[in-house]
């Protein structure tokens, strides 16, 4: 959405000039978020389209770039509405699902099952609670809710009949970047035989040889520690969950089992 | 203490009728915290020294067995200190610990490594946030500590030479009853290799054949969820952390290894 508003907005005096500025821009939004694969994948993308292009004019220009990103925002979108889809499908009617934080594709799938007997089991996810706006939804959506501290993680992964979780980015190998915390809901599962699921759209997956993305790490501040002297709060946001527990990827194409994988 | 007390303050006119009174104290106070393994325990060794006594006047007998249960307050705190002796020595100088929740068995251990090179790795322990409380006494001593939420102790559990933790209770088979979330920490523990102890004086192991202690729950209030008409609020203090997962218990005897348990 930035890069749609300086296609239209950036001053420049010739297309060439309006190109590079935009270029730029892109390649800066790209290393802002390094965690954050989505956007990496979707400017690649309008990259490439942009460099296939022909010149036109300047207004032209401006236009068709501003659609090209408002497109490929629309086909993101439509990919993990489309990834919920078959997260609902796979898990079917009646179920009890745990999740930890708050995923977009997570509360889509929710929100396709509400009515079809679905019980929730949803953490805090401390430091900024995300698990109270999901417990407000599905409050709202009348699907009974379980709501817990990460610590009971383990005491309550039994009772469900899987785990669903979004992703930040997949890599290469299928490991799940995800809020920290999934790495332990994922030993908790395996511990336990409960299927864990994730459910992401495939602009999240990070290609071969990319390198690991940096887990990002947030105000100390959020853990509301006094300030002691020999003590360092840390606040990493984001965790690696092993492929190797990972039952299923699901994206918009369907899911992917382990042993179907290329 | 409470028995203690009892001891010489429960109105009765005998000896009989004051002795059967404080059985039925000790009983209760046996079933008031069934979590609580060394309550019954203590309570159990009590019990068994006053049948084997000689009847003694009522001044003499409340004397006797106020002091008998003073003696057993002594020996399980002079159990616990030895058990932290053990765990220092078994753990020594130099290390990277790390722990979750706060055990008296663990604070004391660090006392006793805190000049000699201690550094530590804690957790907040929602919902009451014990960790602050040692945080605030790790920095006292000048103990370089990190402290994290309990999402993050996957990723920092390898960052450590060993964890340590307290119990409630232990049972029969060695698996550790404590605060909810060290069974995540044992499973993070493991995948990392990272050897994982359990230090607690032996009162606080259950027998063979004793029932399963009941998980405490406690107000749901505590975790200051908002009050929405289709979500439960569980709030279990406990967890199960399965023997395997225990590379050593550490009590007043010392060490006890996998391969040597009886």
């Amino acid at each position: 959405m930035v890069l749609a508003q300086a296609a239209r907005e950036l001053p420049a005096d010739s297309v060439t000039e309006w190109r590079r500025g935009l270029l730029r821009l892109s390649a800066e939004l790209a290393d802002s978020r390094p965690s954050m694969t989505p956007v990496r994948n979707l400017l690649g993308c309008w990259q490439a389209e942009m460099s296939g292009e022909t010149v036109l004019d300047l207004a032209a220009a401006r236009q068709a770039a501003a659609e090209r990103a408002e497109e490929l925002i629309a086909r993101s979108q439509q990919a993990a509405r489309t990834s919920a889809v078959h997260a609902a499908q796979l898990l079917g009617a009646g179920r009890t699902l745990m999740t930890h934080s708050l995923s977009s594709t997570v509360l889509e799938t929710c929100r396709l099952l509400k009515d079809r007997g679905l019980r929730m089991i949803i953490t805090e996810s401390r430091p900024l609670e995300e698990g109270r706006r999901l417990a407000r939804q599905l409050s709202a959506w009348k699907v009974a809710t379980t709501y817990i501290t990460e610590a009971q993680m383990a005491l309550f992964v039994a009772r469900a009949d899987a785990v669903l979780v979004g992703a930040d980015s997949v890599l290469a190998d299928g490991s799940v970047v995800n809020k920290a915390g999934t790495y332990l809901l994922g030993l908790a599962a395996r511990e336990q035989r409960v299927p864990f699921y994730v459910c992401c759209e495939s602009f999240k997956w990070r290609k071969l040889g990319e390198a690991l993305p940096e887990l990002e790490e947030m105000a100390p501040s959020e853990l509301k520690l006094p300030d002691w002297p020999a003590v360092t709060v840390r606040n990493v946001y984001f965790d690696i969950t092993p492929a190797r527990l990972v039952s299923a990827w699901i994206d918009e194409t369907g899911a992917r089992w382990p042993n179907v994988r290329p």
